[in-house]
């Protein structure tokens, strides 16, 4: 019998997972999971790459990509330069290496209630203890025990698609520049905006240590497996040699694409038409969430994003609706996998990307009719 | 100040990484690192990919290639299935999931030596306690504390491109099996075989735990980081866990070349070629050897792999000749950071294949030179 590491004893299957196995069956309409359309997909009529990306390449990434998201990142306030970016492997990487980087078993780590579920499950992983952030006071009990480390999303947070204000960002930040606690900022939906939004980074402007991070997988195409991080400078070596370590680099090829994509001369056109697509199949989701769940339930509109999180009235617990619904091919995420201390039971989150108007539409009305079945 | 984990203060710069840096600069003339020649690349003429394969895909990898990685490890006598094999992000990553899996601060680990370095950082970034294996009698010790894990390359080892015996395999896998120790097969450059040897897995036939894992970087390109690991029953379910945890899942876009590349009727032909090319390699890097290095040192000649191991007369220190070489502008790696336990002092590690035949007599003049002025 093989002996493992303590830590796997914290592995179990996850249940999204699973889920997301029933998401796949035909037939079956999925507000689950947080699949682009890809109709966005920005596509594969790129140039062919250089015969030299097919030999191992530097650590950090491809030198012109680096400056390029280096420029963008500093016109967003962020203190970086070209030498302060790492390309990931998709932006799940940088939650790994930013884990490995801060967490031991027992560290306390702050995180907003309810939270992106694969975060917890690495920090998890590694023996974090949450707190939950408030963040109308962020530095609420960190004066006794501040956290290591605080993961945040505050544009178009996944799962509730809530956008941080300005105060409250600035009152966050400065609230981990107080308390050496390190800001690790995930901001994969910025670039999905359908309304106007607050989106000025977190740790804009920061003097504390920070990660921040971004990915392609919305805005280009998530098959890539493209992202990147960057951080302040007491973090970023230590990020480098934790990214050779688990995989040495990331794929040139992908690299390559992702470049000609952000330097295209239409890519703001071509994310004006991704930005509009998405609006439409938000606003025509929440026709059907109005006309099938109206009065049954509560939500806001997501100012950008892929998500509704979506409150049942009455107390309705949404593990055994998804039962439910399962039986009726429709699967969804309920809300508490997303919370580290329970709560959110009558909470799901649909996603309204992924799935056609049509599907989208049945998919809202079956919704309603096991809700009114179980209420 | 940030406060980190504990196990970052094990996180080091690597000095092979800031010698790897000396080695990218114009005219310097590198022996050190494992680059394939960019002459036995597969190359980039596939047909285009799918559109789908922009979309997220499974954790596990494409189940086309799976089928295909399946039925060729099963015909090496590796216990597997379609269903059982999970596609890497290069096979670095299989390393850092199997050290996840099953070390804890203090575990111990049974490696060879010299072994892998890339391997040792991550295990000893984990916590690993390392006992060093002895491949004639693998069980010594054993009956009182055996290892969690035993992380062995049988097959043109790196660094020294040493090939087991049949009977040291066997005797291995029975040590392993007797004394519940998972063994870690890590086979990268099987396909690189210059002279009849033997190549079976260790693993092949296995009753117990194992992980093995193997890479396209060495018989496709290395750009595209591409590896694969199969695994025992009781393993595999937590591997794709901590994949999905690590990054979701593969680039799409690699696994579709690789596919393209391993269904290529002129695939033996290919493989034919690269190992001829490699072999000429080799064997005019052994003249310049012979040539300059002649009298001063022993090596092997490797019957596979990319690497001489040579150790030098009189008890030279590497680490010192190196700083000479480096003076010369030539690199290599010393032996010393291949080893747990300290030893090696007088050998190195010199990669055949990247540099052109013209540039690696060059090197190995310059070699025989300050070896000459150091002793």
């Amino acid at each position: 019998m093989a002996r493992l590491s303590t830590r796997t004893a914290d592995l179990q299957a996850s249940p999204v997972r699973e889920m997301l196995n029933v998401a796949l069956r035909p037939g079956v309409i999925s507000f689950a999971g947080g699949l682009p359309a890809a109709e966005t997909f920005a596509g594969l009529g790129v140039p062919a790459p250089p015969r030299e990306l097919l030999q191992y390449g530097p650590t950090e990434g491809e030198p012109e990509l680096r400056a390029r998201i280096a420029q963008e990142l500093s016109a967003l306030g962020i203190d970086t330069a070209p030498d302060r970016v790492l390309l990931l492997s998709g932006s799940q990487q940088g939650i790994d290496l930013a884990a490995k980087l801060i967490i031991d078993a027992g560290a306390p780590v702050a995180v907003e209630a309810p939270a992106y579920l694969a975060a917890l499950q690495v920090f998890r992983f590694f023996g974090a203890r949450f707190d939950v952030l408030d963040r109308t006071d962020p530095a609420a009990g960190w004066a006794s025990a501040p956290p290591r480390l605080a993961y945040v999303t505050p544009t178009f947070q996944n799962p509730t698609g809530d956008c941080w204000s300005a105060e409250e960002r600035f009152a966050f930040a400065r609230a981990c520049e107080a308390h050496d606690v390190v800001i690790f900022e995930d901001d994969p939906y910025r670039d999905l905006a359908y309304e106007p939004c607050e989106r000025r980074p977190a740790c804009a402007g920061m003097e504390g240590s920070f990660i921040y991070q971004g990915s392609f997988s919305k805005t280009v195409a998530p098959g890539l497996r493209l992202g990147f991080l960057t951080a302040s400078q007491d973090l970023f070596p230590y990020l480098v040699r934790l990214k050779q370590a688990a995989d040495l680099h990331t794929n040139r090829l992908s690299q390559w694409m992702v470049l000609q994509y952000l330097n295209a001369p239409d890519r703001a056109q071509r994310m004006g038409q991704v930005t509009a697509f998405y609006r439409d199949r938000r606003d025509a989701f929440e026709v059907g969430l109005q006309r099938h769940l109206g009065g049954m339930a509560d939500w806001r509109t997501p100012p950008g994003g892929l998500f509704f999180w979506v409150t049942l009235s009455g107390g309705i617990d949404c593990k055994a609706l998804l039962a439910r619904a399962l039986g009726r091919n429709l699967v969804f995420t309920p809300g508490g996998h997303f919370m580290v201390d329970g709560g959110a039971t009558s909470s799901m989150r649909l996603n309204f990307s992924h799935a056609a108007p049509d599907a989208a539409e049945q998919g809202l009305q079956i919704l309603g009719e096991v809700v009114r079945e179980q209420g």
